[in-house]
């Protein structure tokens, strides 16, 4: 059992290596490859994921995984071999050809979807997302589910996650949600934003940021902070963490909470054990944990007064006139408004969530039946007015915004809203862990959090699934409770509720 | 045939694309990786070197190479077989451990040669050096040799290239250029390079050679400039070419004339056939061929008196009074300074070809075992003394200055002396073919070069080796007189030669 344990970690370990390769190869395409350069990017990465698919269902890893009697009580043994088991039983469910069919037919509907949105012509990107879910569903079919075809590809970015009770949690947060965003709207103090759209010089905004993803805990050796279009991070070893941004001279938001936003899941990923490095031991559980540990810093802890009390000064010495005549209470209020808006990406952080409920209604209709491709910009619009109270006036600001389903990704967007709860639940946690919290944080200390976040979090890796390590770290399954008072504590003050 | 030949391609193709994803990593380990990348970086490089090396020897290679009877008068086809042939041959030659211990050999090589550098100690480096002879001894025996060892290795680099040769055409070039460094010391006039030692802004040398680079023809839609500690042209793809510079405040050649010389190499890369890509046909045919273009337009193009009659008064405006009293003729003595030196890298373009006939001999001498390890540092002066007429006071500033034998790699460096022998024989030629070429290049018509250097090499990929493309090009075989009287041409009215 030893040796074929060893010959499996080295086969897994080489998957993760290039899994690594690709992950800076799309990097790269983001940030300094040449704009010409896209086609022979194109051939590298599809040779990588063929390399990478092969190796996952490679017969090879099937003997050895059939060789595995139990872990004998090791943990990491014991995580390695369920999570290898888990993707070799994916992999080799999809027929190759599929997976080839739907990388193919992607890279058409991605420049399909970009001509659509730039001539809003929903029309344009119709035929591609038909034959791009038919294919899903093939996916779906082909991994099988106990209750529901979506059940199979959110399974994919959140291991062991049910649509159904997803859906119970989102229908509650929904209805929290609008009765909350209704009351702030007729609260009786309302921020200005205005502030925010003054003069912030890019190069100021870089330098300000830096130091507080530094201060956070950042570690720039191990990392770095690049531009792009659309900010990411990209983790490709521990010791390998790069974070993108991009800047707006006249919105101050944009690169410093989206900075701190991926900050969040570069901690993570700098906290993943080196030594498990490569393996899914060595890697983070799944893309709502990971969601949680950047909502976490950029918002719990980022645009919390607290973190600011600390900061602001600083602010104000960096921007000089555009801070000067601020107040502290203003500034944050100002970083925390709420107001129904269009885009997902610029959505505050009460809104967004309902963003992302309207992905998931959709989603889950379109692949199993009860929404066609061809109704789908009025389904979106209708909900948009139905969640947000505001009707998108182009498809491009309504159902054409994201490029997930261009790639053929569903079962992704659920993620960004699950993120946004854990991360509740486990600050409300690391609250009580650590009782003078808000104290350390007003003093700049983040180590303390961040300490706990490596322990109880990030260590682990994949070792237990989002719902039980939510539910080893809080006592607590997944809720939308300890999310909805952290709304309220938060926001009481800042719109003058009672 | 044409079944075979295509799924032939399709192997080789993805064998190109390994490469270039190989040329990635290598150029951002040089340029954005975070320091404490490195070990990640190794496995990824380490397994990406297996990948290659078993599909360069792959059995399925063999098999398709064996169905093809001759290539049907395609030229294209023809390169593509004999190529593909060449490394295929090399490659099964060659056990696979072999290749792996002098990969993990030079790791430690590497770094073990950096700590005798820095405490100036051959012997730290000299065990792991005799390991590394004795397995290229191994790998050159494996490969077989018609003559002798060199020339196993060499051919790597050089394919088709014979030792023997090049020592004959090297004892000629020692000769005279022994001779013509003595003429040049005890010449009547003698340039002034105390000028070159002033300020230059950082800034301005990027945007100076930035400007140089596009006027030559570089394609900053396919390619880009970033700095790193040792400069160098990675080549990914005809649309993806990568140069790197380096930058000193107080010198202004090593920048300037550094980026014109990877421009060169960059120039060669952007010229190959795009609709070859990964193949031969779409590759680079020698080492030596490269090191002739970038030779070409660092020194022959870049340092003539035409160029900067063109960009002169674009550098003083630039540089406003560290060259404001600096006449053209200064200018252009000073960029061609001849001085013996220790260091190769920063040797003029004289004195430059005897660092490298030195390197020969001892390699040679190496692999033939004429001449043991041991014995280096006091061979290595000795040589420098009768070459040169100076002594390094130290092995860091004699035979521990270059990093070629810790990686193992012996034959590389007749190339870069092979290529000033190539970029004089193609220079003459292409002065005969475009009757007013020093008047297009004073007038800032490069164009009209590359268009030349395009169709009459870099168009050929791999079709042609570099002895065979010389003669097709110039009607003449691997020659010394081109070099040496373009030498004489330039360097007399600089010295007051008569």
């Amino acid at each position: 059992m030893s040796d074929a344990y060893r010959q499996l970690v080295q086969q897994i370990s080489e998957i993760g290596q290039l899994e690594s390769v690709e992950a800076i190869l799309d990097w790269d395409q983001e940030t300094y490859m040449p704009p010409r350069g896209v086609h022979a990017r194109a051939e590298q990465l599809s040779l990588l994921a063929r390399l990478i698919h092969d190796r996952r269902s490679d017969a090879v890893v099937g003997d050895l995984l059939g060789q595995m009697n139990g872990a004998g009580g090791d943990p990491i043994r014991e995580t390695n071999i369920r999570e290898t088991r888990r993707i070799y039983d994916r992999s080799v469910k999809v027929p190759s050809n599929l997976i080839g069919r739907i990388a193919k037919i992607s890279t058409h509907a991605k420049s399909a979807w970009g001509e659509a949105r730039r001539d809003n012509k929903f029309g344009h990107f119709a035929p591609h997302l038909k034959e791009l879910v038919e294919l899903k569903r093939e996916v779906a079919d082909h991994i099988g589910y106990e209750q529901e075809r979506y059940d199979a590809l959110l399974d994919e970015f959140e291991p062991g996650a049910r649509t159904a009770d997803v859906a119970v949690v989102f229908s509650r947060l929904r209805d929290a949600l609008r009765q909350f965003v209704a009351e702030l709207r007729d609260a009786p103090k309302q921020p200005d934003t205005s502030i925010l759209k003054r003069h912030y010089p890019q190069e100021k905004q870089a330098e300000f940021a830096h130091m507080l993803v530094e201060a956070i805990g950042f570690s720039f050796d191990k990392g770095r902070i690049d531009v792009s279009t659309h900010p990411f991070c990209s983790g490709t070893s521990p010791c390998d963490v790069r974070l993108t941004t991009r800047y707006d001279e006249k919105f101050f938001s944009m690169a410093i909470f989206g900075t701190l936003h991926e900050a969040g899941h570069g901690l993570y990923e700098q906290g993943l054990g080196n030594e498990h490095m490569f393996t899914p031991m060595g890697s983070a559980t799944s893309l709502g944990i990971h969601e949680s540990q950047s909502r976490l810093w950029e918002n719990i802890v980022g645009r919390s007064r607290a973190f600011w009390e600390y900061f602001y000064k600083n602010a104000q010495s960096m921007f000089g006139p555009s801070l000067a005549d601020v107040s502290l209470d203003s500034f944050v209020g100002a970083i925390n408004a709420v107001h129904p808006s269009l885009i997902r990406v610029e959505a505050d952080e009460v809104t967004y969530n309902l963003h992302i409920i309207l992905r998931f209604e959709l989603e889950r209709a379109l692949l199993d039946g009860r929404l066609d491709v061809d109704d789908i910009p009025e389904a979106w619009n209708a909900k948009m007015e139905e969640l947000l109270g505001i009707r998108p006036g182009t498809d491009t600001l309504g159902c054409l915004q994201d490029i997930h389903w261009s790639m053929g990704t569903f079962g992704y967007f659920p993620t960004y809203a699950l993120g946004n709860l854990y991360a509740s639940q486990f600050y409300a946690k690391a609250e009580t862990a650590i009782p003078d919290l808000a104290d350390r944080i007003r003093r700049g200390d983040f180590a303390t959090l961040l300490d706990w976040l490596r322990e109880n979090i990030h260590h682990h890796g994949r070792r237990y699934r989002a719902d039980k390590l939510v539910e080893i770290v809080t006592g607590e399954s997944l809720s939308v409770e300890p999310f909805l008072s952290y709304l309220r504590n938060k926001f009481s003050p800042i719109y003058g509720l009672t």
